[in-house]
């Protein structure tokens, strides 16, 4: 099996690109291509010792920004490290692609040159929301903005397959994210997606309040895309505030300073906990192919797991599983 | 002046609307209307030493229940506590109503008893969000789930009035809760309501990030009444299992038990900080009278702030002021 890493996505790379893919070798079984700048890669190569033959270069001499327009660059940057890979994925040359570039290309090169999968209107984007509980699945966590109630009752399909085949949830709980328990809550989009997602064949639990997410009442969390990239990126922010709030308390004397020797180990435990780093990314489900959007900000680990993630994924035929369920 | 509160509403009524009531004696100076069962009123009252004269009791024989549905609770129980301090407050012999009474009731009861300033679309609830940095005021917190750019713009402006006036915050930051930083991010509302913003007279600083909201990145935080509800309910979430998770890294054993020994006093101004009952409620604004909503299980410490902060809602025109800005 092949899976790719597009080596110029990031905002570390190609330094922590090339590291990630060097680090998955041990942990998958796959071979490894490196999609990018061949003497850029080269350089970053000669740092480590490894098995040459699990390791492939495929040359790309363009490189598409933060900054470009995703459409325009999809369009025009035809042998940026990006685009290339798609093109690789749609023609069957490797399983899995792994790119932590411009967000906003990816998902129109999902769309343009990977495509959709016969069937679905949108692909989502299925984060991890880690909870002290383990790993939920969160979608949409933000590739459509606008959604329609269709898109929510497919979301909710594609995730309980990834919470299954990856995660080994069986028979996963899908709440949808709502300002209410009850049935009747909510906007008009989610009154509509509660009445298809009850009469689906998931396990639908019904209505998830926001409070709830953190305690793992469900396995997969479905959610328009703009709510869901709300919830992840504020419980980020509300994490962050409480650990910088903690260590405040810790630096206050000697005996808090004390305090917080006795309780490190814990503290990494949560720290660990919340970090993305873990998970590596979010699998862009509902196209013809698997693309997995890594973080901007990934380090070489968030790319070693997102390719072992990846080979999952492949492994555990997600995007085949999808093709079948949702042609239903 | 004349403050009412609801004795009938909330999950510890009358108990705690009683206690609270005669709190705000201490930190108001208002005269104190307890609207409600006389009887239960009396029986409770009797526990307590305090000015006779700075308290009334208006009898109502029926109430309000969280079962009720909102709108033929409001047009059928003519005689329920909330509906005759809807109308007091509506024929001017009250300066302001709080209620934790049914939610959805205390809504319809703004429309359809008390009515909207002119020029106002929808009333809006204003929360308030705990930071490190202080308060910042959210709004819509689940008024409206479903809104239109008209409306968001409307609710930056209540709540600006409100931060100003009641929080002392001058010239108060506004930030539109969105998914990315940069003009042209977001869904179809938020897009437009940016423009709408942009050409206000208010101190907009553009798009907020919700991973920022608990940095006080803005003091006045803008949003559709669904998005306002989650990051609400989620933050305390996240913080409810921050803390569940502290409190069992402290009993590991008998270094970390130690370790909480020495921590306890910023544990407990951290919980504090988070803690809702130190503001009581939030006032429901663009309707032509001041109505407090507070937390469904508010005890009397809730009711005590909720009618403090009504009081000052009152002596600093917040609905006057509104009536102002808003008619231009």
């Amino acid at each position: 099996m092949k899976i790719a890493i597009d080596v110029m996505g990031g905002d570390l790379a190609p330094i922590e690109t090339v590291k990630g893919a060097i680090e998955a070798l041990e942990f998958t079984s796959s071979q490894i291509v490196l999609i990018g700048d061949k003497g850029k890669i080269e350089i970053e190569l000669k740092k480590y010792k490894f098995e040459k033959s699990r390791i492939e270069i495929i040359h790309t001499s363009e490189v598409i920004l933060n900054e470009d327009k995703p459409v325009k660059a999809i369009k025009s940057k035809k042998d940026s490290s990006m685009v290339v890979g798609m093109k690789m994925l749609k023609d069957g040359e490797i399983e899995g692609f792994v790119s932590a570039g411009n967000t906003g290309a990816l998902l129109a090169g999902g769309l343009l040159k990977v495509g959709r999968i016969k069937g679905i209107d949108r692909p989502a984007l299925c984060s991890i929301y880690p909870t002290s509980k383990g790993a939920c699945v969160l979608t949409d966590a933000g590739a459509n903005a606008d959604c329609k109630p269709r898109n929510l009752f497919e979301f909710a399909h594609m995730a309980s397959i990834y919470a299954d085949k990856v995660f080994e949830i069986e028979n996963p709980k899908v709440g949808l994210v709502n300002i209410g328990a009850e049935e009747g809550k909510g906007n008009a989009l989610v009154k509509e997606s509660y009445d298809l997602l009850k009469e689906s064949e998931l396990n639908f639990i019904g209505n998830l309040e926001a409070r709830n997410i953190p305690n793992a009442t469900a396995d997969v969390i479905v959610c328009d895309g703009f709510t869901g990239n709300v919830i992840l990126k504020l419980s980020e922010g509300v994490a962050k505030s409480f650990i910088d709030m903690l260590k405040k308390s810790f630096l206050k004397n000697i005996g808090t300073k004390l305090a917080a020797l006795l309780v490190k180990n814990s503290l990494k435990d949560m720290k660990k906990m919340l970090d993305y780093t873990e998970y590596g990314g979010a699998p862009l489900l509902g196209c013809n192919g698997l693309i997995m959007k890594a973080h901007g900000s990934s380090n070489s680990k968030a790319f070693m797991n997102a390719l072992k993630y990846t080979e999952k994924c492949a492994l555990t035929n997600v995007v085949s599983e999808i093709t079948k369920v949702l042609e239903k």
